[in-house]
């Protein structure tokens, strides 16, 4: 099977690596706007060969999209226009609702496989690109009726081969799911980074302070703007919401904070550590996920 | 040399693990009120034995109060009236203007060193110690100039069995610090995790897609209310400062995004990305820290 990686930076390139380990991909093509990134994608194997889009898509039996979200809308049509009547497109992009209407009318949508791995790492680029970067991660597939039973059946082969589990939603639900657990966290991250550093101008050693912790919680601050612009403005109605709520309850923690109200404080913090049991696994016991210090 | 660790968690527990590694500790005794706490670590080995805090106090050569900011204001003024004369107390406490204040005017204040070592993680209790768990990380010590050359001496013996760097910096400045580098992080990690734990109550699923992005922002989270809380009420002034901003950050970033100003929201991006930069200690080339997308 030939595969055509369209962008080879951290997510194309970690599942040509994946594609290719697994032995589905024959040959791995890669399609890349940025002429430094295809060359070192060469260099570092993630692909054979680079090609022309025309070229590659002509040719290919699986097209992987992994662009920024703006780019697979204006893209996708015309790539559904080129493809072999046996290819699947799929698109491994962070939003879904926008780049499944972009497809939505078109004539061979059925070709299209929409999906969304959830794994990365702050960084960008070929060079970041890491084999087994999705295993045991979860994978979302939207409007799964409306892609062939051969695409469908085809796009599994690479599920498979990056190690995800892929469960089905709608777009909508996708895009409001995603605004809390991923987009939001990105945002919180971008705009503490830019908090410190606005500090930075005039106190020149609080870097050399920074503990452990705030290093992680700014961690996704380094992730690339050219990808994460473009997912907030297509998210931007859901992460919009859930912006505000997180700002509310900053709010409403300050208020606590500056009224000295340290009953309210220490059960803000005791409510939040339920987080630790849930991201273990572990079943809430209490439905009201309240309970005093 | 006799050591007691009051407060024997996450903080204390790591201390007296280093203290006895270097041999600096021929007797490591704890002191802990919570009793599950005590002996557990006598059965991890991080003290030899418990002692009542009278007993352990009248015979210690160090005292070290690794217990909330809030109980080490409260108890220090009557640790400092039983000491040895030759012995030293050393705080470790994450706020450092109301601990020094509270022993300001004690006859024996030159006992006292006022110290953050800058490390940690998000578990808590004996069972969370590390050895090791300072090694390269930064330790601030506050009105060195108001302990013994004795006393600084000592405790400098227990900086370097830690493997800390030690700097000097008035006890405002400290908080005013960590309340960017530390503190609100804590603040921003907390509220992200209760304004996603608000929306699971109505959607169940959500944590199956918790990608790796939001475990670590959202990582401090599950740090101690106990240790926190007090903390933050501590700090009071340069949190609710630190706090003001980054709100006002998160609501800049708000208004562009419902503007749907693309430019702008990159330009923000852009800008928090420099924090990769200044993480791994290189110099910022631009002293303004802006550049266009």
């Amino acid at each position: 099977m030939k595969v055509t990686v369209i962008g080879i930076g951290l997510i194309g390139g970690s599942i040509a690596l994946d594609l290719r380990k697994a032995g589905i991909a024959s040959q791995v093509v890669g399609v890349d706007l940025n002429s430094r990134h295809a060359g070192k994608a060469v260099e570092l194997g993630l692909v054979d060969r680079i090609e022309s889009e025309e070229k590659a898509l002509s040719s290919s039996d699986m097209v992987i999209l992994a662009i920024p979200v703006g780019a697979i809308c204006a893209l996708l049509p015309s790539i559904l226009d080129v493809v072999n009547k046996n290819a699947v497109v799929i698109d491994v992009g962070s939003t879904k609702s926008q780049i499944c209407k972009a497809a939505a009318t078109h004539p061979n949508r059925s070709h299209f496989v929409a999906a969304h791995p959830l794994a990365g790492t702050e960084n960008s680029g070929p060079e970041a690109a890491l084999a087994g970067l999705f295993k045991d991660k979860v994978n979302i597939v939207c409007e799964r009726e409306k892609s062939s039973a051969q695409a469908l059946g085809k796009a599994m082969l690479a599920f498979d081969a990056m190690g995800v589990k892929t469960i089905y939603m709608e777009a909508e639900e996708h895009d409001r799911h995603v605004a809390y657990v991923s987009h939001l966290s990105h945002v919180s991250s971008f705009l503490l980074g830019q908090t410190v550093m606005d500090i930075e101008k005039d106190e020149k050693n609080i870097f050399e302070l920074a503990s452990t912790g705030f290093a992680s919680t700014v961690r996704l601050a380094k992730s690339s703007p050219d990808t994460w612009a473009p997912i907030f403005e297509q998210n931007v109605e859901y992460l919009g919401q859930a912006l505000m709520e997180y700002i509310m309850h900053l709010q409403k923690f300050h208020y606590h904070l500056m009224k000295h109200d340290s009953k309210e404080i220490h059960r803000i913090l005791s409510r939040a550590n339920e987080i630790r049991r849930v991201l273990e696994g572990i079943e809430l016991k209490n439905s009201k996920l309240v309970h005093s210090p």
